[in-house]
């Protein structure tokens, strides 16, 4: 299903919009309540640049909730179940954000810039309104800003290759989720060692709005030789990586540990955060689902606008969040969340896709 | 400009999504995390149908974030700037929500199911959040949730016909705002007046979401004779009247009183609210701009795809935040926020928009 898309004033445009739309964009989606480009037309010439050569996202609408000020750090920890009281400057580190029922509201990359300064890379909830409501009824000494900063991603196996051109050879030595505050010829940035990808890559963390097209540029003439061309977080290979996408394979009721991020949560301190009593408790009761992936039969899915749930014995057993067909595995796969008491060699699964009743064989994550 | 819009899984779908579909939907827009209709392809017919007849919206995205509970009385008042003691059982407000720097942050109908049951319908933020935040921190004793209760727009001045068919004559009774809880043979829903139009009108809001597409064909074959067609809320007419769009009017740093909602603000009571008193300290120094009405010289405007300056001798004096075409002016029309000393018979004024260098001529709201 594809329908128009008309651009309207309501949503906020990317800093790189332009650039994009010069660069021939045909699908946008909404982010953050910002427009993200989807796809460029060639999804397999994309698919491929990001597996084997180098591939540049406009990824402006993960956008930055900063705190700062005093409490800032105070904040950051109250907003997250993980223990964050060993990062460092210039360190990076993925927090889930529960509400106080213990349910996952966001999955941001934390960036500690200082002391007093630090950054959400924020999924798609509007966390500063969140953050802004604690931190007021808290009396907290900080303020909350959604930052004009817009995310330039580079990814694939080339990426670091493009990206040391740029800036020099010391970007080879930054570890993942790390960063350092740099400018290129005066466009002030966060070269910053992340992505929506399992391929390797960094993400430029544009400071002023206005110089989108000139980064943009830089970008795709410093890649040139290697290839690069413009593209899009990739469903197919964030379902082979098992990356979570949070209003894709997170409903409004589901944990970090059925989530998989049962490891980033910390219920042994003395700090206290955001949902730690309801997590506490959902732990000590078990969790009743996980996440897993799920092979299916049949023709070749290329189209997964909604989830479908999974049968065992005409009884729902699980939920198919996002479905591709992988072309290196040559296979449909899915993301599901299931009952943990469906077991691994479990037949008899099946997955009515509309055109189509599936078998379906659960797997672990990832795919590749 | 437009671009294909691709439906993906992360995305909700509304309950009248199908039947929109089968309707002949041609475009979508994301409003809070969820595709809403924007076009069916015939522009001319859906305002006519609106100014002249009846016209059928899936608004579903005008989500409804219940509070509930001995204190949801107690939120909901501290949650806006108005005062809502006077509200009755049956009855809706319109209620500006603001941060605590006095900023707006949406534009909800609060409606009063009773004194533990009140309903934002809101605009498109995440309130949820906020108020979840909020009472949380204040030990308050509410659930807040996100309803899965999705309304039904019926506008135009045939509008009370087709309800009245429907639910009987007292519907032509209720009074603008007000609600009454009913179902239409077993379906259960609120008839509320109501609807983002100055054309007046009803919004069934569907209760259960499994039959949205049951509710779409009712009311589709109750205004067969009316002439009744499907639609979405429209730009034309919304700045033709006036009405206020959150995203669009209202910027990260807009106050109600800029806005031309200080009527809504209510700084002398002793009820404690969120903003109160960034909002008496903003009221005391008096706006720097206001909402307003422009005329722009020179051919049709039929696409607005994000705001504009207004210049007067080279300097910014305003914000277009979007123009329309007026088939009943039969000239271009915009809303404008601008500088409070900037005089209505003020000449000199120029709009840039992008084809060409428009000469405005200020005037007040609403347009018709």
């Amino acid at each position: 299903m594809s329908f128009s898309m008309s651009i309207s004033p309501n949503v906020d445009k990317s800093p790189y919009f332009e650039a994009t739309v010069a660069d021939g964009v045909a699908a946008f989606a909404v982010y953050n309540h910002m427009y993200m480009p989807t796809n460029f037309g060639d999804p397999d010439g994309e698919y491929d640049r990001l597996l084997n050569g180098v591939a540049m996202w406009d990824v402006a609408c993960e956008r930055q909730v900063e705190l700062a000020g005093p409490d800032a750090g105070v904040l950051a920890q109250y907003l997250t179940a993980r223990d964050i009281s060993g990062a460092e400057n210039g360190q990076g580190k993925y927090v889930p954000v529960c509400d106080y029922d213990g349910f996952l509201i966001n999955d941001p990359v934390l960036l500690k810039l200082s002391a007093t300064q630090f950054w959400l890379s924020i999924a798609d909830s509007d966390i500063q309104l969140w953050a802004k409501a604690i931190a007021a009824e808290r009396n907290l000494d900080v303020r909350i800003s959604l930052l004009q900063v817009a995310p330039l991603a580079i990814q694939g196996p080339k990426a670091a290759d493009v990206v040391a051109d740029l800036f020099g050879e010391w970007v080879r030595e930054l570890r993942y989720f790390w960063f350092r505050e740099t400018d290129l010829d005066g466009i002030p940035l966060l070269v910053v060692r992340s992505g929506w990808s399992k391929q390797g890559g960094f993400e430029l963390f544009l400071r002023d709005p206005a110089r989108g097209t000139e980064l943009w540029d830089r970008v795709k003439a410093a890649g040139e030789s290697y290839g690069i061309g413009p593209g899009a977080p990739n469903d197919v290979e964030r379902i082979e990586s098992g990356l979570l996408s949070l209003r894709t394979d997170v409903d409004e009721r589901t944990d970090p540990f059925e989530a998989g991020l049962g490891k980033y949560v910390n219920l042994d301190g003395d700090d206290d955060f955001v949902g730690k009593a309801a997590l506490r408790d959902l732990f000590s009761r078990g969790i009743k689902r996980r996440r897993a992936g799920l092979f299916l039969s049949g023709q070749k899915i290329t189209q997964s606008p909604h989830a479908y749930p999974v049968m065992l014995d005409d009884v729902v057993v699980g939920t198919v969040s996002e479905i591709a067909y992988s072309p290196r595995l040559q296979r449909n796969i899915a993301i599901v969340l299931i009952d943990v008491d469906v077991d691994g060699e479990e037949t008899g699964l099946l997955v009515d896709t509309g055109d189509e009743v599936r078998t379906a064989g659960l797997t672990e994550l990832p795919f590749c």
